[in-house]
């Protein structure tokens, strides 16, 4: 069998893509069907099997790899190509909760209004079938694809990808390619495509306070000591009402943002009127707006409260002080921030503060990494969305969002691209894709595949 | 049929408590079975209606009044005496979350170490039973009740009895009565009975924020406004680490202790070590101890938080960023203070300190009643006590807890005693009695209605 070669020829690609894009899309259901909570070690092994399943249908050559946490699977596809080109994907998802918010249920994927519904479709699910799919075109249309390909995806991003860190190392040989496509991606308010060049690094703290062995009936509050209180002063002493952050030596490491990052930024319009507009907010925090909002978006280390739990929660009154409290922290670090450090930073702030009550009951995280904005594979990128999607990408320097993409970055550039969109609701209930985005992205992968057959 | 006289023939009364002491048992156990939780309206017909029947079998005449909210039931016995003893009780009891925490299931009681376990076995479906079966004794043994008898049960005590004060209002008649027994009372942590003559009153409020529609990705806390940390500095400008509430006014109306109420606390001993053990803390708050504790315990309000609500509560990490938050917060008032004027003071407070986004989203209260401590039913409460247990009751200027207290005060003087032990886990998981002091209890009951012969 003859293989095909470029130019004229991409259109059976292409074509291919329009013409079985019902079929991509219930690979996209059929993995979301299942509940792959990391945080809960749900349907991980049943999920594993499936993108195992999938990569292999295209002719990768998998390897699940049994680490300590869950498997990781990796595929590889040698084409005789000169460039290697990497996916970086994850088949875990956020939890779901509060289920009561969503209007279908978020394991049971739906199609309503030219979007597909369910926990995990834009993160990040629906971006592992369409770089499958974009491959399979090429396949079945007996196209030649230029370059080899290698899929690193992993079952424990959202928890922070602690297991990552030691397979790279016990895999090293595997990590180098000359280019990677990390994992998600998305259009904006508009609908412009964006790339990111960068992802902030994450400390996640879970903060525990106990004051006695049993909740105390609360007219003893007189005398009682409160978890609760001891709690709420605890966070306070972190960030003061105007949002900045009061841990001591916090920002050491923060540098200021390039001049090529600056430039890049100029050209990006954050549309904040309509961001309020979708979630509802009167302004953003501290009525931050224009560059000094952007500032921020790219380059602000972030100390965020994702949860507090304490006491009576349900309808109506209960009185009691609570005996526990307990709240999980999120800090997004930017480049040349190290979590181990600011974790000891943190303990010790608590500590100076009064607070050694308080404990870190366990955390996990890692440092920021970005990829340079001069590189050629992000010229490939941009040519390749004008193809694909017949408009400019704008390039962001980085992702406000954390990833372990500080572990890839010595071995292979990344860009993050996806098939995400403003509305996707991310780690929120009704997550979503829009079924034009996805069906674009895999013909934008496959451009980018073409486009790198002349680098 | 002859009715029988006092003296030795209280024998007859107290051999035929001792003698149906698990008949009464059963009934404790059936009415705790009704997960009558006033705060989620569960069970309310089916304890009313079960409350009822009790009152009935010992001959008092009852009505279930059907108000606005769950019915009350009233109890009337003429026994043609000159004087008349009331009792207030309650059939709802706390929610019994968390279940988890609980040996053997909330509702389904049972004995075991000489102790029933169950929600309301202490507050106070114990008690309702312990006064009921005490008429019983008379009755069976034909012993004449030298006193008229009336019940007031209600089914929201939990709640703040929101719709007390208007049955109160429409049945001013009923609301007469010489003397009158409060719903709970407790032996201290060495065993010894305690009596209370008053109630702090209660300001419970909900507060709310809320930033935006939908949950964000935690990745944009470098801009989104947090509810949580809205929250979480409202809470903080309502009390200092050192226990001082902030708020302007608070203590305005606040009196220091009577030089009576001074005497009568100078012989308790609150047992400081024994109830820093049984809790499992460390120390009272702020390291209160001594006269200063007690100060505290008789005479100072508080502000408390009974529970928080915001964001991932669930095991491990999720990365988000709440669009809402909640708090339930009681106050407990002192004499002469005032729950609306507190309730404006909080709204005033919060605006001031920049928290106009932080709502009261709901509340409920009372205000603060004491029976006054030379009154002669204190007295017959005394001499009985020594009757029936053997020893020195111990009498309270007030109790740290609260109740409608104020609504009967200017109709009836009430002294607050009960079945409940200082191990009792009121409104916490594992509440229970011990058999012997409902047992005894009992007894008290028939034995204060016995010295009411000579008031």
């Amino acid at each position: 069998m003859q293989k095909k070669r470029l130019g004229l020829d991409m259109k059976e690609v292409m074509s291919y893509i329009d013409e079985h894009l019902n079929t991509a899309i219930e690979d996209v259901i059929r993995l979301c069907r299942f509940a792959t909570v990391a945080a809960k070690k749900q349907d991980i092994v049943e999920t594993a099997d499936a993108v195992e399943g999938l990569l292999e249908s295209v002719g990768l050559e998998t390897v699940v790899h049994e680490i300590q946490g869950s498997p990781v699977i990796t595929g590889w596809m040698d084409n005789g190509g000169s460039r290697t080109l990497m996916f970086y994907d994850h088949y875990d998802v956020q939890p779901a909760e509060p289920f009561d918010l969503w209007d279908s249920p978020p394991f049971e994927p739906e199609i309503r209004n030219g979007r597909i519904y369910g926990r995990g479709t834009c993160d990040n699910k629906g971006d592992i079938v369409s770089r499958v799919w974009a491959l399979k075109a090429f396949l079945e249309t007996n196209t030649d694809i230029p370059v080899n390909i290698k899929f690193i995806v992993e079952g424990e991003e959202e928890i922070s990808s602690p297991n990552l860190p030691a397979f790279v190392e016990n895999n090293e040989d595997f990590m180098h390619a000359d280019a990677g496509i990390w994992e998600f991606g998305a259009s904006d308010v508009t609908g412009i495509q964006e790339a990111w060049l960068g992802l902030k690094g994450l400390l996640y703290v879970q903060l525990e306070v106990e004051k006695m062995n049993l909740d105390g009936h609360s007219g003893y509050a007189c005398i009682f000591p409160s978890a609760a209180y001891r709690l709420v002063w605890a966070l306070d002493s972190l960030k003061a009402v105007d949002g900045s952050i009061k841990i001591d030596g916090f920002h050491t490491d923060v540098k200021p943002l390039s001049e090529a990052d600056k430039k890049a930024i100029e050209k990006i319009d954050l549309h904040e009127d309509r961001i309020k507009e979708f979630y509802g907010m009167n302004e953003f925090m501290n009525g931050l707006t224009g560059d000094a909002l952007k500032e921020a978006f790219y380059n602000a280390p972030t100390c965020n409260i994702c949860g507090i739990k304490t006491g009576y929660q349900d309808e109506g009154s209960k009185t009691v002080i609570p005996a526990r409290a307990l709240a999980k922290l999120d800090f997004r670090l930017v480049v040349n921030q190290d979590p181990d450090d600011i974790l000891k930073k943190l303990r010790k702030h608590l500590d100076k503060h009064g607070f050694s009550d308080v404990k870190i009951a366990w955390h996990e995280g890692y440092p920021a990494a970005r990829t340079p904005i001069d590189h050629p594979f992000v010229e490939i990128v941009k040519r390749a969305n004008v193809r694909s999607h017949g408009h400019a990408i704008h390039i962001h320097p980085t992702n406000p969002g954390s990833g372990p993409l500080y572990l890839f970055d010595r071995y292979v550039p990344m860009v993050s691209i996806g098939v995400a969109d403003f509305y996707s609701r991310a780690h929120a209930p009704n997550e979503s894709i829009l079924v034009e985005n996805f069906h674009l992205g895999m013909k934008r992968i496959a451009v980018i595949i073409d486009e790198m057959r002349n680098w």
